[in-house]
């Protein structure tokens, strides 16, 4: 189940069993007292802190999370809660999937980001080698728990980013969240651009969770934003939000800069354009095959394209300054 | 799906896609020539060789696999194909489940133990400090290719062991299957024990494949068994056989040491029988509670009976010697 509303951390108990031990996985980066609320509901709760940023996504801190499970004798009747963004979710449900061959997980994410897309959709996986998710599995919550009080504490750039993947569901998606945005009315209607966000994100991901078919419109901005993503040092939802400027057509394209201008977003990119484009055909590997890219002319709508890998240079080329 | 057959082996290409990047793990106890004849099969095929025993199902295993097949760029639609023994099989089959979040797993048992067994069912795992299996997936192969052929390899205790699985699954669910080897014709029939097996085993798993209710029934004779193998050196098959005698009406038991020393199995403990207890509640993390154990008076039926902690010292007095 999905359960949004703010405060609802405060009554996580009441959608999730906490009546039994539970691991609440959070990271250095987010408030304590969000994982200890939940740490508080349960019978026999246990707190697992992982350093924040990507580096915990890793096989070191998988089985450190596991063995802290073993340790404390959880057995397949326990259970696993997330506090946090992408990264705890990430880490914390493979656990969940895989301690024992599977045991109850529920997420709480924490962040703008988390809360409108990843934590929605059963993906979890870590990192091997700097390859990201290239290890997980497709396991569903069965909680997800949306507190939008929870982002009061979000730094801006975080926000940022997390409005970049709404934006992104707007326009292939929800004209009307689209507007929103347009009118700049992020910020008085964040609840809402949380609820139509996720209603979208359930939508795909019912009709196609293993992302053979439909899924894939949710990598909208994602091929060139993952180029970018691996030459710069900018952040996912950053990325993104260039990605899918040279993905819009003529006139939508000067919309959705307008928006991002507004978000405080880049809209254009001062590094290497080669390197990005070298960093995109590593990423597919295409061996010289045809790349398929998410297009958008009008909002809330979209069609896919297949590219010879060339085009995707004149793409890159649209927000190169 | 199941294929089995002498000779099967060198027709793989036939029942599983091969033309593709395929890594085929094996073990170093297993002969060089199974493995290879897979590989030949594929026109992109890899070799991954684990040291022979438990202690490769472990995460310095499996992130080494992992990192083999990302090496050489294996993509979501490449497979992995297991030559070789349960400890291959889980480890294999574990990393095809969550190497970019699944892809296709062929196993191709090469023991008696998992041709009758481990291979059907869709169990993977690795090892955590100790704890057989303690992380791992639910995950079915896309194709399990019997070949008995491969057992004319396999040393004697090898044979041993996977005979008393078989012997479990004749006792609780076919009769016919527990008469062969009352009439010593096990040699002999060695395919028709196989095909056997694996219809009571894909029927029980066809039927519960998350072990919640009937699979529970495959653990006949594992509940002591696996107290004696956690205290002596004894392997698997060998405590399996031993954990069966004290679970049978008193008639059949007879009729079961029997059974068991013709197959050169031990019917008697001389270790510690108060080690083997303390073992039995370590694993079953019992907290005082009643342990469920399975029954059978007459070969071909069984039944669940939940017994007091103390009651299984009595049950394991019975096969002290």
């Amino acid at each position: 189940m999905i359960g949004s509303g703010r405060g609802i951390i405060n009554e996580a108990g009441k959608y999730f069993d906490l009546d039994r031990r539970v691991m609440v996985v959070t990271d250095s980066g987010v408030p304590e007292d969000y994982a200890a609320t939940v740490v508080r509901q349960s019978s026999s709760g246990h707190l697992h802190v992982i350093p924040q940023g990507e580096g915990s996504k890793s096989f070191p801190y998988l089985e450190r999370l596991l063995s802290h499970m073993l340790e404390e004798r959880f057995d397949r009747h326990d259970c696993v809660v997330a506090v946090g963004g992408g990264v705890v979710g990430d880490l914390a449900g493979f656990a969940a999937s895989c301690y024992m061959r599977g045991i109850d997980f529920c997420n709480v994410p924490t962040t703008l980001l988390s809360q409108v897309d990843s934590s929605i959709g059963g993906k979890t996986g870590i990192d091997l080698c700097g390859n990201k998710n290239m290890v997980g599995s497709f396991y569903q919550p069965k909680a997800v728990l949306i507190d939008p009080d929870t982002l009061k504490t979000l730094p801006a750039h975080e926000m940022r980013c997390g409005y970049a993947e709404a934006v992104k569901m707007a326009l292939t998606c929800d004209s009307d969240l689209f507007k929103i945005f347009e009118e700049n009315g992020q910020d008085s209607h964040t609840d809402e651009i949380i609820t139509r966000c996720l209603a979208i994100k359930k939508g795909v991901v019912e009709k196609d969770e293993r992302e053979s078919g439909l899924r894939r419109v949710l990598n909208f901005g994602h091929t060139i934003g993952h180029g970018i993503e691996s030459v710069t040092g900018l952040r996912h939802g950053e990325c993104v939000a260039l990605g899918m400027i040279p993905m819009c057509g003529n006139d939508l394209r000067k919309r959705l800069v307008r928006v991002l201008k507004n978000l405080g977003l880049e809209t254009g990119i001062t590094c290497d354009t080669d390197a990005v484009y070298s960093a995109i055909l590593h990423d597919k590997k295409t061996d010289g095959g045809l790349i398929e890219t998410v297009r958008v002319d009008v909002p809330g709508s979209f069609r896919f394209e297949s590219v010879r890998p060339g085009e995707l240079q004149e793409l890159i080329s649209l927000i190169a300054e």
